[in-house]
């Protein structure tokens, strides 16, 4: 049981560390490695992505990711930026399918910018599909055409990667609360037309799966008007990464949200899905729990260690309970605590 | 002075009846005629947008439109259905300017998911380019490759389409509180790395003006945490559509919000942001706001009759403050009417 540690950037090494001691702490022996990905790997290899993290990357069973990207690196060029990295081991591991819960914990039904009936207990799971359309579609660039610049790009969907997306939604689904929203915008796009055409297809083998279908833009809209009304929702490459980021961002506690990338052999990649927090880094302030808590999700879906994973998930809920909060969850009446403490309080309650 | 009107589907013949009386009201002798547009116009024709439409459309100086869609005509193929309609008229007309205001109105602030304090004197305007990228891009399609079926299509944009809409962006910057967010995705698509790259070079044109960048995904996300934190924001066709959505439902009252999409010279189509609402079609009680104050946009745009414009958005003000209330914003303590009535309030409050 092979794991790879990628601190990346920003507050990444903070996190990452934490949410290591949690792995070691379980007796599980795991074997660990550390590499290189992002900015920190540009700055020593000058590849966001360098071969060495690759080769343990692949090896591994599971990866471990802190955070990718921060300004220093933003006017590097395009293949040099921190965010190809984790493009480019995505599509190279196959981690076509991204699992995004949005989770609102009771205890921090204050931090969200919705009204507490609004968010009180919601509980909605975001399957993105993350090696395919105009992420990675060909061609693509800028050119100059008719003597003025021309930036394109191309968004392509396969029937088998719809499909496979799909099965991954349509079995979470049957695991939670047997609905599934597929989004697409098919009125417009010929591609999420075939998105919805397989999904339907689908259907009918899983049977005890309520599918129902949603546009893009009410999408956008429903999860604001009322999310609860969500169990699994799954959608395309971009527009998944614009709904779950909405998503997470209905709790107010997105420093509390993990994530995995999984392939299909449920090898994976985890991380939380808050990003590098440049202007905190260092400073010991970040929460780790995102980061611990895609530990459990590792647990869970990559070695099929069911009860370690609740073991976590319930030491970060008896944290919370104590009242312990890092400054972007803090509140009056918390106790507001640093990176490495809620490390030792998590830990402590395992 | 010549007004095309398209009543459209769903509830659209019962609000714009009620927004063309507003016109009469006002005594501006405008030439009004009727023309179909949508699935009205796919039953008596065949085609979404008929050429009677079209002749009409262009002869006049501005258009009122209802809405388009239904059920109804969800299983007819691609090129009959509604939407092919809107998205024929507006590249038609060359309606590149899409303008968005999501206001939240102080009696209305209970409607509204998210808590008071986050939306209270919300006033956001939302740019949106209309008649490029991925919308209208070819390549486009559904085809068999490799033995199964491929859907595609193509995001582009030139450097002078994204000028024009950013000029755009900025003039209404400039008669607001001069803060301009460009929303793209530079660091994954191309297409959108141009679009940044030239509103970095219209910025020095528009001194006055605070011109920031956002990716969309944070965007998302920032609309839902604190969405005062913007003024006017650009954004191209697709993330455009998303993102208008999302903040027109931040007020809870999207039967309040009008909407214009102009050409180079000031024409314009002005309709609701909302749909159609097929489920309560007919039954006289849709709320005419949206369309009534898409007048005052016309007004205002086309027509450089601003206090003409002001005299309608005061006497909707007024009907609010009597605290008449179509459903959909309806609360205890307010009087709930029907369309025509609230057509009666506004024309009693000019
Ligand atoms: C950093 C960026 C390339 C990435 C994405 O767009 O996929 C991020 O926003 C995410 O959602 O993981
Ligand atoms: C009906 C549809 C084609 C249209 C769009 O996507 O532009 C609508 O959602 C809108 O925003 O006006």
């Amino acid at each position: 049981m092979k794991i790879c540690i990628l601190p990346g950037d920003g507050i990444g090494p903070e996190i990452t560390a934490e949410a290591v001691r949690v792995l070691e702490a379980l007796d599980l022996k795991f074997e660990m490695e550390e590499a290189l990905l992002g900015g920190a790997a540009v700055d020593a290899t000058g590849d966001p992505y360098p071969e060495a993290t690759r080769k343990l990357a692949r090896e591994a069973d599971a990866v471990l990711l802190g955070a990718v990207g921060g300004p220093k690196w933003d006017t590097l060029p395009r293949e040099q930026r921190p965010e190809r990295g984790l493009l480019g081991i995505r599509k190279d591991l196959g981690l076509f399918a991204n699992l995004r819960p949005a989770i609102l914990y009771p205890e921090l039904a204050n931090a969200s910018s919705l009204k507490p009936e609004v968010v009180a207990g919601l509980d909605i799971l975001i399957v993105r599909e993350l090696t395919g359309d105009i992420y990675f579609g060909q061609p693509r660039g800028i050119e100059v055409r008719d003597g003025e610049r021309f930036g394109f790009n191309t968004m392509h969907y396969t029937e088998s990667e719809i499909r496979r997306i799909g099965r991954v939604a349509f079995e979470a689904a049957r695991k939670r609360n047997k609905r599934l929203c597929s989004v697409d915008k098919m009125n417009v796009l010929e591609t999420t037309q075939l998105w919805r055409d397989v999904m339907i297809e689908l259907a009918p083998e899983y049977p005890d799966v309520e599918l129902s279908h949603m546009l893009v833009d009410n999408a956008a809209m429903q999860l604001v008007r009322a999310p609860k009304q969500f169990d699994v929702m799954v959608t395309g490459n971009m527009f998944g990464d614009i709904l779950s980021d909405e998503a997470s961002m209905l709790t107010g506690s997105i420093g509390m949200l993990p994530s995995a990338s999984l392939d299909a052999n449920n090898k994976g990649l985890y991380e939380p899905s808050h990003g590098s927090a440049p202007d905190i880094a260092g400073q010991g302030i970040a929460n780790p729990l995102a980061t611990i808590l895609s530990v459990a999700m590792m647990l869970r879906y990559t070695f099929n260690q069911e009860s370690a994973a609740l073991r976590i998930e319930n030491a970060v809920k008896k944290v919370l309970a104590q009242g312990l909060r890092t400054g972007d969850i803090f509140e009056p009446g918390t106790t507001k605590v640093g990176t490495k403490q809620m490390g030792d309080a998590v830990l402590a309650a395992l």
